[in-house]
């Protein structure tokens, strides 16, 4: 028999790195060890079986050919002990050696190992008010949750229900809660939905969730939990009021699981994680972690992150097992890609936001682009709406945010693959992308995006962001709106601002109509024709113009018929 | 007013050109002539056209909003005198000056240039036999052809067409015809379909198009046409018979339009189109070459390439606007990118093949994996099958093909950006992709090849196609096929060879069953089991085995009831 690696935590970095150390080295002993009863759990598969897409629970522990990966599966496939139920209660690190609870038997036992690999997970966060405890508040934990949403949702149609909090986990869940009848309400503390992504791309998601029948209240923080006098929940007071509701489900993020690294005094970094350097090993030579437990880098910045992902999980379990096994992996971080689907549209970003990378000493400008992910002329085109942001003084990519119907996933993850390469725009106008008519425009938005960006850097265009006039607006500024669409796009459009339409195929002979003493901003319905109506003023000598970046189609606050993305 | 640019050609690199000239110096004169009827015509389009996704040819015309982008739309938005049925009949470049020749009225007048920009674009090729003039034999070249196809569908349902090229314009076209109720059959002078890919991925390809009624016929030459005595193709000869035909559609690859260059004494590349410079200069500094009558580089081997493309033509016209007004761009050329949609399958491609590696002086190694593009719990989530190919010394990658009813759009998107950036193995591990279960597996299909290849490399695992299984039959090598599938998958295998059936749980303890004496090739569903089997074999001692890549997924030659790709 060869080394003994314990692994604590069966549900997605633990077994990678159980199998790939077992594929290494046949001859290791590889034992698992999970406190709960499912090995291999697709956690981020929940909100699709709430809404009845995934039918079995057991489907989300299933592989491709329908055998759940349970200890069986591993002890004959894999030749791994997976032991489910049993919960690790205390490393002695000196003597490299596990204590062990079976949960079944409640009898404690003892386990040396030669590595110990940690991959302990995260929790969902729990809000620090009254009534957390009610009945029928969710935090869609483990398996056993899901199944019971899943049937108070069977037995309640149309129930009143409360998702606290706004990111990617809340608004999944929004979705499948308003899939599944419930009459859906959520509450973000922060000013708006998805605080990582810019204000531009949150409100236009926010505006489709509404359109959907979800209501949104941002800036509201929950106060409290009022239970109906029976111990389940009857409404959720916020610092805004009080939201009836018979059911709530709270994701207001992860933890990472560390007190058993922390008590066996396991370095735990800045972020609250375990540390780890690139080969995820911890501060002891002989502990690895991996998975939500444990940190990780951002590359940009070269900032330390606690970013739990399922992708980063399997990667980093990888690692560790080459490591373990003699080798030399490295996990090199992350750049901060995340998608998540909201009903129709998909939204994503990776990289940073005009904040961070402020913050991290750039000096950040932005794009923002609409246009249909396909030729314009194929009837399944759809719009995205593309923001992309670079360093001003060196042109370097930092960060790409998008949101739309069409095809969002494909551009973030060029773009991915754009940061882990540190790409400046004009990398991005080089890459030899895909070309045909169903599958992308012959200039890919991402492409466009850096065509325009290199027009903002070299002072050939100046915009302005739909939150940025919406500002203005507020702000009764002496503005005009200049509309270059057609007549007829122009009909559903009720701006409250001073609006002249002239059809940009009209403007260079009705020059004389544009008054030359005020500010103006260009509108059109996806900023393509509002930078040729900049083009042709800037050269007629006007001074003070902008474009209104992406149109109307990136404008969340009116809803304009037929242009709403 | 000032300086005077003239374009040569005015359906995508032209225009591009002219308008971005127009708006980085709105003082310059700028002319397109073109010697065709339209403007800016989305030629790539026309397929969808021909099976009437596309309604009307002149939305291959269009902009976003529905505006045709003719002589008046190209006075009125941009300031561009864009002047059709004008032919260029000769460059004086002494003297800086075009003759040109209106097409309407026969006359000819000369026109002075400061700048010149050649986008004269590239013509179907013909084929040298007996009878092309007949009727009905189209080369699909202009819009007009493209309308007269369409009505002889419309007038001739069930009609019996030929396709003759199996490339990729083929391909697509076959697809309309077929969609358009013809009966098609395509004829390739090459072995197989698609000659820039792999044999695997193309065999895959022709399955699918005879599983939708399509006769594929490879490497059988046309020999001549025969008419049926009033001039209308009745037949098409090749050297394997004749093919009864109504029409014919022509589809040989396409020819540089370089005569005007070529009289006016520009250098000609190798590859027959107009030579020029990464900043898309032609051997006259005054004259520049963009789109499909030029020729770029291949950006993995340096080579010299004709590789006629709208996404190339977009961006050249680009950076040859830019240079003319005095600013410093580059086309860095392509990587080799290739998609297309055949009936329910995306077959794609970028970097080289196997065979240009090698050529190249690499070292190549190829691994192929087959998978569902989303997680296997998603009902939504369809198969893809994906060859990676990567330099067995460097771990650089090569190339990356792949097809599949899955998102290969994406995967071939961030191949063709790993290639732009000479990426490893190692980089393609580390891309933070983005994973959510609506979008992708939590490891995505492209970072489970490098994972793939690093085995292979490693000699952790060795693999067959199914184009080498294929042969290793034909040879009747004493083979010995070890199936891992559950038993009810194996009812409809019907494999020609002496099969054991194992199922991988039962492996472990029926290893004696299997004979350690012969040559044995582990066949799955998709693979992922034949490498599981593989490593308990290798760890029992087994020497000479094998794992059929890509599983009977990839399996394109018996067709193997649901597990076809």
């Amino acid at each position: 028999m060869g080394k003994r690696v314990v692994v604590v935590g069966g549900l997605a970095a633990g077994p990678k790195a159980a199998a790939k150390i077992k594929r290494l080295d046949p001859e290791a002993e590889v034992i698992i060890l999970e406190k709960g009863r499912y090995l291999s759990f697709g956690t981020c598969g929940f909100p699709y079986f709430i809404e009845r897409e995934v039918k079995d629970i057991t489907d989300l522990m299933k592989t491709s050919t329908g055998v759940v990966r349970d200890r069986v599966f591993f002890k004959e496939v894999k030749d791994i002990d997976a032991r489910t139920q049993s919960l690790v209660v205390g490393i002695d690190r000196d003597n490299k050696r596990v204590k062990v609870k079976d949960l079944v038997s409640g009898d404690t036992y003892g386990l040396e190992y030669d590595y110990l690999v940690l991959a302990t997970g995260a929790r969902p966060a729990s809000l620090p008010v009254e009534g957390m405890h009610f009945r029928n508040i969710f935090l869609a934990r483990t398996p056993e949750d899901a199944i019971t949403i899943d049937r108070f949702l069977e037995e309640h149609p149309g129930v009143e229900a409360v998702v606290v909090g706004g990111g990617a986990i809340g608004l999944e869940m929004a979705e499948a809660l308003t899939l599944r009848g419930a009459k859906v309400t959520v509450v973000e503390a922060f000013p708006r939905l998805l605080p990582p992504f810019e204000p531009e791309i949150s409100l236009i998601v926010q505006s489709h969730l509404e359109e959907k029948g979800v209501k949104v209240l941002t800036g509201t923080k929950v106060v409290k939990f009022e239970d109906d006098g029976e111990g389940y929940v009857s409404a959720v007071v916020t610092d805004k009021g009080r939201i009836p509701a018979e059911m709530v489900l709270v994701a207001v993020g992860v933890r990472p699981n560390v007190e058993l690294a922390k008590e066996s005094g396991l370095k735990i970094g800045e972020t609250g994680a375990v540390w780890v350097n690139e080969s995820m090993q911890t501060s002891d030579p002989y502990i690895y972690a991996v998975g939500d437990c444990a940190e990780t880098v951002n590359m940009i910045t070269g900032e330390r992150v606690f970013v739990p992902l399922g992708s980063s999980a399997n990667k980093q379990g990888r690692v560790a097992a080459i490591n373990i096994c003699g080798g030399n992996a490295v996990f090199p971080g992350v750049v901060g890609t995340l998608i998540l689907k909201v009903f129709d549209l998909t939204v994503a970003r990776t990289g940073l936001s005009m904040d961070k990378a402020a913050q991290a000493g750039f000096v950040p400008e932005r794009v923002i682009i609409s246009g249909p992910d396909k030729p314009e002329f194929m009837p399944a085109a759809k719009p995205i709406i593309l923001e992309l942001i670079a360093d001003k003084k060196t042109g370097k990519v930092l960060g790409v945010q998008a949101v739309g119907y069409g095809d969002v996933n494909k551009r973030i993850d060029v773009a991915a693959t754009l940061l882990y390469f540190k790409a400046t725009i004009w990398d991005v106008m080089g890459v030899d992308l895909a070309y045909a008519p169903p599958y992308a425009p012959a200039v890919d938005n991402i492409a466009k995006a850096a065509w325009a960006m290199e027009n903002k850097l070299q002072g050939m265009m100046e915009g302005i962001t739909s939150v940025e006039l919406k500002k203005m607006m507020e702000e009764k500024k002496d503005l005009l709106i200049l509309d270059v669409r057609a007549p007829w796009e122009c009909k559903e459009l009720n701006l409250p601002w001073q609006v002249i339409n002239i059809p940009l195929g009209q403007l260079r002979r009705r020059l004389s109509e544009v008054p030359r003493d005020r500010e103006i901003v260009i509108l059109c319905k996806s900023g393509t024709r509002g930078y040729e109506a900049y083009c042709i003023l800037k050269a007629a000598g006007f001074e003070n113009i902008k474009v209104l970046e992406g149109g109307l189609i990136a404008w969340p606050f009116t809803r304009v018929e037929g242009v709403s993305c």
